[in-house]
């Protein structure tokens, strides 16, 4: 009898992981040589509940769909399992599941502390005698996983970030004589730049839009920043700047909670890019105006890199294929070849060598003035934003199809987290 | 010989008011009855200042892709002329250049404000005997220009936000049950929530995202608020909530100002999205996120309405055919049918009727709770969002054509502002 597969998506989702999903399923089915594929819902917890969809009463139009679908169609969540030795209960229990469902392929779609569960999964079969095969497959906006060279999810918000601050640009600048003359842009990324840094794909010029990127790899020096910003006034009548959240004073503080208190001693609101307005409102006396792009950037299908979506996809399929060859422990990574043209293949990785690390911007994307990006750093992203996606839309908004998402009956006892 | 004409831009800019002026620009070349186009440098103060550009030295293509660029590529600006009589000299100094360049037609493409402005520059042939034809030309995100069924550049910022709003949603839901509940959109709208009630076109079912709806029409209830969150959240497991930048609690103060001093005695940073973030964190202690679209909606050309741009290059094309027939002190305005599918044509009506006025929510288009829209809002707002373009792209992002944007030999002394 064919082994059953589960899969789990897990974390912050993206604009394409639901493209991976649909991916993964359709090449299975093409395979032959899995039962069903069954979805946990809401991650983990979805595996531990005994909370399975089955995907095989999905028709293959509703599949299909899910490569133009942002959010997670099948649930996410942050929940990270400790180790096995610290938590057998819970290992014991993903067994139960696996058993009474015939699971013997279980797939963990995430970032990397999903890359750090799907590790201590896979060495159930060893530790645990129970035979099962896990891989783990990439997905983050933040472009920080090892190893793999870019992350799916990331061009796509790369992208996004690239257009959006492309259009705001034209807009300061045609208004700065006597209006706005400065635009910031706070963008994800609380340890690494990846998505800050993508803004800088916005010029065509070297000196166009954005003039400032503030990176989370920098301490913040407020003199230099605010000096900077008179002087890209002075030369260009306008600034735009690009924040990413995590972005941290001399202190190691995120700048976002460096004002702690209001005067009813209330915790102040969040937001760098506020923060770095009411800089300028006080030091600089500009009239400025910010964006906060928050969800919007990672879940904006409509305006998906089409590179972004072929990875997306292509993890998805080679995790069924490197399981049906019978690996286990591995991620499915993105190789660029080392060709002028941008080249790409999917290879196996163990997570051994992936899991709880975190991939920053290299020094030398990162210009002299550190407020900015290299050429590098652009020749390295520019591709990852190749090509446009064909999201249909319906009644003027991007299509949802209708999914049935049928529970799997339960065959266990009840779960309490 | 035949006479010239002025074009300027004036006040915010939005997705395709670039579309009204290349319409414009290419109508007057084809009537083959007005000399050269003008475009006014930074909108009045361009006239002022004489600072002229020379549309004829433009390519036709570069011509026909203002369509897709979104900012104001001759440069808007927010100056708003006194009465005839309260400063007589500015009036003279436009006849001055108008008469230095064989100017006949003046064409204002602005809101409200800019509707008053043209309306006392079409009063110039009376009152001080100078023969022009003064045409305003409707722009706005804010859509809150009376007579006009709708405003160019409002279809497109309402798209881009329930394009947005659906998208978003889907990332909170997946993440809901161990993460964020709760997501947060502020849009524009100081007066007028057309912007915010446009967020009700992401639903296909009546209780989809977005789920609350806060119009500046309305005085904030916190308590009604907190409660209806409270609620929502209890049945769909997650609340998104859209706020437009201008409610006011019950003493008339925006809410995103009704901090005013932190400990350190500075103003409250702005924003509304954080204020309700903050509020929802004090109160009911649910995890949230929360976004400001801020330029990004009004100049997301790449998600612009088909149905907006159309529009867009009908006023634009509708201003010269109404001057060549020998109006002034008119704006070209569009006109719905009555009929169910929905059809419009362009008509003239008078500034005197339009200028300075402001377009609230009908009463009818507020839901009975005061926190969401009626079906009624939709039908209205659902054909302004229809259709998409065709943004050309090139290495990823949009393209931006070259433009010479010639100045035009100064034949007058300099003025000062």
């Amino acid at each position: 009898m064919k082994k059953n597969a589960l899969y789990a998506q897990s974390g912050g989702v993206t604009a394409v992981i639901n493209a991976t999903a649909g991916a993964l399923i359709l090449e299975a089915k093409k395979s032959n040589k899995i039962g069903k594929v069954f979805a946990a819902k809401n991650g983990i917890l979805g595996a531990l509940r005994e909370d399975l969809i089955d995907t095989s009463k999905e028709s293959k139009n509703s599949l299909l769909s899910l490569r133009y679908r942002p959010g997670g169609i099948f649930g996410s969540c942050r929940f990270k399992l400790k180790d096995i030795d610290a938590s057998e209960k819970e290992y014991k229990r993903l067994i139960e599941v696996f058993k009474a469902h015939n699971i013997g392929y279980f797939f963990y779609n995430g970032g990397n502390d999903s890359a750090d569960t799907a590790f201590k999964v896979s060495q159930i079969s060893k530790k645990l005698n129970y035979p099962i095969q896990c891989i783990a497959i990439p997905k983050t906006v933040d472009n920080d996983l090892v190893l793999t060279d870019s992350c799916p999810g990331f061009g796509s918000a790369a992208k996004y970030i690239a257009t959006s601050i492309l259009e705001a640009s034209l807009d300061v600048q045609s208004m700065s004589e006597t209006s706005t003359k400065v635009f910031i842009l706070e963008v994800m990324g609380r340890h690494a730049g990846w998505m800050a840094a993508s803004s800088a794909l916005a010029r065509t010029k070297k000196d166009d839009a954005p003039h400032i990127i503030l990176l989370p790899e920098i301490i913040f020096d407020e003199k230099k920043f605010l000096l900077e910003v008179k002087n890209i006034i002075k030369k260009k009548g306008f600034c735009v700047i690009v924040v990413s959240e995590g972005v941290k004073n001399n202190k190691g503080k995120f700048l976002s909670e460096s004002n702690t208190k209001d005067a009813f001693g209330h915790a102040q609101l969040g937001g760098i890019a506020p923060y770095i307005a009411d800089l300028i409102n006080k030091k600089l006396k500009i009239k400025n105006h910010w964006a906060v792009a928050d969800y919007l950037q990672r879940s904006a299908s409509h305006i998906a890199s089409r590179v972004d979506l072929d990875h997306a996809e292509a993890v998805g399929s080679h995790a069924i294929k490197f399981a049906l060859s019978g690996m286990n422990g591995v991620m499915p990574i993105i190789i660029r070849s080392k060709t002028k043209k941008y080249n790409w293949k999917i290879e196996a990785a163990p997570l051994s060598k992936i899991a709880n690390l975190e991939k920053k911007l290299p020094t030398n994307f990162i210009s002299s003035n550190k407020m900015n990006v290299t050429n590098k750093a652009i020749d390295y992203l520019r591709p990852l934003i190749q090509g446009e996606t064909a999201t249909p839309y319906k009644n003027g908004i991007p299509v949802l199809k209708d999914f049935n998402l049928v529970k799997v009956k339960k065959k266990l006892s009840k779960w309490e987290i």
